[in-house]
């Protein structure tokens, strides 16, 4: 990235050669991403991150078929860039349907099926859950969808989240139907197939083929280009080895711990994410206490994880929100290891021995 | 920055150390920016860039304020960011009123004061002009707006772009009633005052008190603050040189080549623009031209140069189409000098000489 803050900073939209070198900077980052995502250059649209992908893609397909119809369709379980987007257009006359999930937090490809009117334009459920790592049938939500268009005889976008996929799973979009990759903050990518009716979100100079205006942020795609890249091509080794540190931490917790519950899919969940709660253990103390020892983890997603408000996803879960405050989210990456599971391993049970020891202060934590 | 790419990546918003330095960092960068506009910390709102602050100011304003009036004013030379945020509140069912400029490109306040009604939300004219060079009176404007609004006992919001001015411009916003300061890409600022009704744009994990959801670009911010703080350190000298350059290059261009018109105001414009029209010269061939000799130049917006379409600004000021594709803009920064402009001179009196001298080919050109 480094040369494109000091020497090829020009506005790719110039003429002149110093633009030109930005240009062809972004155009040989857009290559490959559409490499990995196996889609053509022109699909792909650089957005400022995985929360504006989420808001253009939902509000760009829904206002761009507000003739058509002003149903949504999404799952509870999605990310607050997904649910907000669908609030948005919620205080704008459109209606939304939030699809229940199961015990493990995946949503019923039949479910979408039935949800479907002659009103629906958009359908939009996550690839892999944030907070959980549930992976959801994409393929079979996809063909659900595309079956009902067939049979309403209309046109619905199916929009998937995918920015906890990157890195982990399959990103072909000719299969199915972000940001965590180690690429930048302040870049992501939003694929728009051929042919999908979008309205920008942002809009002004008419960028990225009038899909997302801006100057562009070249170091930061090409960046994002690159690590996204890598990430693919190391996708398999890497995973392996966090499904067989995941694992290993699922099995420990369980026999180590008592009284705890693994929140999402026992196997259908990302090979990097374990989510536990701990009966009369609030998430915070735990966090504060692993953060002493070095161990960097959250209590929900990532980003309000400053909040004390339980998660909505453990809450679709069907958990109370005692117990949903108390979760404990561990995100593995590719450079951790088993010795650095065995020290967790180590502190955690201690953790959660010594909290559960504590004398009760107030009646939330321990009855 | 780089220590925000390598060391110090952690997502501002998580409760461990590492998300806590990078809160930090955030936190340091608030205070920056905060203080060259002469604003409170939580006033300022990171964004993506220029064109996202815009649309956001505009669309949250007005939205926030839908229920009092669906009203909004803006001038004809705004930046597209600006003028598009209006076109799509325009889809939506909005009134825009676009004020006609005077021949050097400025806003009348006694015009914005006559065109408020008792449906009018928010005002947004620009500071100063991304093409010409034009500088607004903000203060003025600003003073209509507010005692129209006594008038009339309601709240309208006023807005100005001053992505021009930063640098070059005084931002503190107590006197007033960006990212061309060497800033990175990627990331931009949106002043909002305390109490100004605003709706966001980008919404999700509530990132930046609510108002612009997404994880925190901390490595952009961190460069975004600094490079403000030294523009703003550094304004006046870089103000005061670029101001006798600008002034060497109108004169010589005047005195040297026949048949020039400035566009724009010829004091009361940005020290570091220059912007002028050759009668029966197209832009895009003076614009190779200079290129070719190493000099990187502009026609029209920086944004839109590769367009053929003739600048919006140079028609509102009354320019026929013809006259308005064949403008070039020259815009100077910190490390020019007296030497560089003796070779633009050259090359350009040259350049239109050869240019004018050339058989036309069509009628488009010459007649």
């Amino acid at each position: 990235m480094l040369p494109y803050f000091t020497q090829l900073y020009g506005n790719a939209s110039s003429v002149h050669t110093v633009g030109q070198e930005a240009r062809y900077a972004l155009d040989g980052a857009r290559e490959r991403v559409a490499r990995v995502l196996n889609c053509r250059n022109r699909e792909i649209v650089f957005t400022s991150g995985g929360t504006e992908s989420d808001n253009a893609a939902i509000q760009g397909a829904a206002t761009a078929l507000e003739e058509t119809g002003r149903h949504v369709i999404t799952a509870s379980t999605e990310h607050h860039a997904v649910l907000h987007a669908c609030q948005v257009l919620e205080n704008r006359g459109w209606e939304v349907t939030y699809l229940p999930v199961d015990d493990f937090g995946q949503v019923d490809p039949q479910q979408v099926y039935n949800a479907i009117t002659n009103e629906t334009t958009v359908v939009s459920v996550m690839y892999a859950n944030n907070e959980i790592g549930t992976i959801n049938p994409i393929a079979d939500i996809s063909a659900a969808v595309k079956t009902r268009a067939a049979e309403f005889n209309r046109t619905i976008v199916m929009h998937t989240d995918a920015v906890q996929a990157a890195g982990y799973l399959d990103l072909d979009v000719r299969k199915l139907g972000g940001h965590k990759f180690y690429g930048p903050k302040g870049v992501g990518v939003l694929f728009i197939r051929r042919g999908v009716p979008f309205l920008p979100l942002i809009t002004g100079g008419g960028q990225e083929r009038e899909r997302r205006s801006g100057t562009e942020n070249v170091a930061g795609i090409v960046g994002l280009a690159v690590a996204l890249e890598l990430a693919d091509s190391e996708r398999d080794a890497i995973g392996a080895r966090c499904l067989a540190l995941r694992d290993r931490i699922i099995a420990e917790i369980s026999r180590r711990i008592p009284n705890c519950v693994l929140n999402g899919h026992p196997t259908e969940r990302l090979p990097n994410n374990v989510n536990f709660s701990f009966a009369g253990v609030e998430g915070e103390p735990v966090l504060l206490g692993l953060d002493l020892q070095g161990i960097a983890a959250s209590s929900g997603s990532a980003c309000s994880s400053g909040s004390l408000e339980p998660s909505h996803v453990l809450l679709a879960l069907g958990q109370t929100a005692d117990v949903a405050r108390g979760s404990l989210r561990i995100t593995l990456g590719k450079d951790n290891n088993d010795s650095q599971v065995d020290r967790l391993m180590d502190v955690l049970v201690g953790l959660v021995d010594d909290l559960r020891a504590l004398p009760t202060l107030s009646g939330t934590a321990n009855d």
